[in-house]
């Protein structure tokens, strides 16, 4: 990797900064002007690139590299560029930028692939504004269906039909966003957004595991009275409540001993002022883990400890489950062809699982699918201070740029490689 | 009284109904729109009952009815008419529109008064838009300072001293809104915001004291860090800590027995979203009682075990004290002058302690004062079901008019009313 890829990379993550609603971190929701205009950006990289662009009914982007042998099947790799609010310039835009590189590197090389390439940018990855992660991708591989799109709503009302008619798509062209071709095979790099990789000073993480969400909403029907005229005894305050199902969800967590995280990280308190008792309170409660069993067990213990929680205040509860997404597991064989690439190219490397949700969870029931982790400073991510290497970024991207030159050849498949 | 008056309230109380900016129950912050609007309307009502109207310089409105002594004291009455949101019709609203049937019923009954009599709106009673209570009676009393009117902001981000510039008033001239008349007495009646008039099934509640706040402002510097990526033991979660004092807030109050309450009733909670990890979160903890030890008592305790559970999380936190308002005894002269005037009108009384605040708290430190209350159905207010009937209301009108046609003559003074 020359000195010219470097600066094209830097100089693509420096122009991605841009693109925020925020000064502290990026803000970048899905589908919001600062995400159209950085989308925008993206097209333009990949068109410089020779990839012919074409965006599907939810505004997923597809980039491809004709083969010489056009029918046969796609190898596809990419990531996402929506952000948390007050989240980071790394988390999704590493796999969407260092996958363009890729195809930077292939052109200079003259790289001929056997099998279409193509670079996928998902919309809507991150859950921050419609409260579900993994819109596009589900779009993409046919499970987001027609009536989520009008009841998934963000904090304005605005519906996700109402936000795809604004940038022109139509909701009800939603089942043609579903990829009708054949994949041979998905590949995401990300930064890690744990601590791991740093902590064991590994350059590469190859991913054994996606945890997958199960996300509840809790609904509590508490009586808004004065907070000066209403005693103690008397009260049904929502808040009170919610500060006993938040403490629930952290110690319950704890005692799945690394199994898997429970946090609640959305609240809404009405009408949320100093001079009234909170009426109605809504939290948001996210259970991550690898294992589907370990997820369920929390789930059975923490629904009936609510209801007792909500009843011994008198305050009637609702609970929903929004999400109950099964976990992950990448199969071996991508696994030891990932670590063959490291072992080559000397880059040292750790197995570890995926805390966080991607894309690449979804188009595993279609494809092998592989993951490539970078190290994130300190873990941290989702937050103004995510930070990642330029050196681990390059390592990645040539790891990425191995696995996709063996791909592209016909004769390749993952079984052959270990 | 006769039914043109109920006709009249009736009328008046529905008129206010229409000066709100939700469906749901009435919001009319402070300065809104809506609050001007019902404003201009209560200057309608007041220049029809033949009141001349000024305003000071923080937009109190002050309507006169000459006294045949003009330079005698001045007798004073009144309410407010701004809401929190999702509010009731009858806070504030009921005072106001009293205050002004009374100069009603003084018109058509010819009566003259030596003392001047002023009804008198006070702006910006609630704490909900400002975040800190009585800002009209402060003002109009010479306690508000020039510099809260900058520091005041709303959620908007919009200064108190902007608001007023907005609504034609200049912020430069707040001094002057200090009354600087003689106030012979102020009368405020209200309606109870509380459930003990209703249990006891009296009409009139003969106010002995006035609860003032404490509120003090917590901020929590909690990690924002990725809620699917970061392990249970890594976690600095604002929120988890937040509910902690929430919960500790809630148990120092009940232990107080009937002393105090407390409430946590503001939170905002950054970033807010489903997946990341609460980091930043304010905390708005309002302690009321009609006792000033009680209620140092309660923060002595309170302070130390916040900075414990901060400390335990190793989350940095910061405690304002936003407010810390002396409570107001009523004098017993006040007190028992209102009380024999229910006797005589055969109204059913009980002597009760405010566990809001009111404007009349600060009107108390310049001349004898007194509150009447009326039951509101289920004690419930700050809520769109708040209740109270025109039968009490019209009750409290006459014991209002009663007290002002006494008070109105230069020879009573309130110790040979006993």
């Amino acid at each position: 990797m020359d000195m010219l890829s470097q600066e094209r990379l830097l100089h693509n993550f420096n122009a991605m900064k841009e693109f925020t609603d925020t000064e502290d971190g990026i803000t970048r929701l899905a589908f919001s002007d600062e995400d159209w205009r950085a989308r925008e950006f993206i097209i333009g990289l990949m068109k410089k690139a020779g990839l012919a662009v074409r965006s599907d009914s939810f505004g997923n982007l597809i980039g491809r590299r004709e083969g010489s042998d056009p029918a046969a099947d796609v190898v596809m790799f990419g990531s996402h560029i929506d952000s948390v609010p007050k989240g980071g310039n790394f988390d999704g835009v590493m796999g969407v930028l260092a996958s363009i590189e890729v195809i930077n590197w292939l052109n200079e090389n003259n790289f001929v692939s056997e099998n279409p390439l193509e670079v996928v940018v998902f919309m809507a990855e991150e859950s921050s504004r419609f409260g579900a992660a993994n819109l596009g991708s589900r779009a993409f591989c046919g499970t987001l269906t027609s009536p989520e799109l009008d009841a998934l709503v963000d904090d304005m009302g605005i519906s996700l039909a109402d936000m795809l008619r604004y940038r022109g798509l139509d909701p009800a062209l939603l089942a043609t966003a579903k990829y009708t071709g054949k994949i041979k095979s998905f590949i995401e790099i990300h930064i890690e957004q744990g601590k791991l990789l740093e902590a064991a000073g590994k350059q590469i993480g190859i991913v054994t595991g996606i945890a997958a969400p199960t996300r509840l909403k809790i609904i509590l029907a508490g009586d808004a009275d004065h907070s000066g005229a209403t005693p103690m005894h008397l009260r049904h305050d929502g808040l009170c409540a919610a500060a006993e199902i938040i403490l629930l969800v952290e110690t319950l967590a704890k005692e799945a001993k690394g199994q898997l995280v429970g946090t609640v990280g959305a609240i809404q308190v009405s009408p949320g002022v100093m001079n009234v008792i909170p009426g109605r309170v809504e939290l948001g409660v996210d259970i991550r883990s690898i294992s589907m069993p370990a997820k369920v067990h929390m789930v059975k213990l923490l629904l009936p400890k609510i209801k007792e929680i909500a009843a011994q205040r008198d305050i009637p509860v609702h609970i929903k489950t929004i999400v109950n997404e099964t976990p992950v597991i990448i199969q071996e064989m991508v696994q030891d062809a990932l670590i063959n690439i490291c072992k080559e190219a000397d880059y040292s490397y750790m197995k570890l699982p995926s805390g966080a949700g991607h894309d690449a969870m979804h188009l595993a029931a279609f494809a092998p699918t592989g993951m490539i982790f970078i190290p994130c400073k300190g873990g941290i991510s989702h937050n103004p201070a995510e930070s990642a290497s330029m050196e681990h970024i390059v390592a990645a991207t040539d790891v990425l740029y191995q696995v996709i030159c063996k791909l592209s050849q016909k004769e390749f498949s993952w079984k052959q490689s270990v």
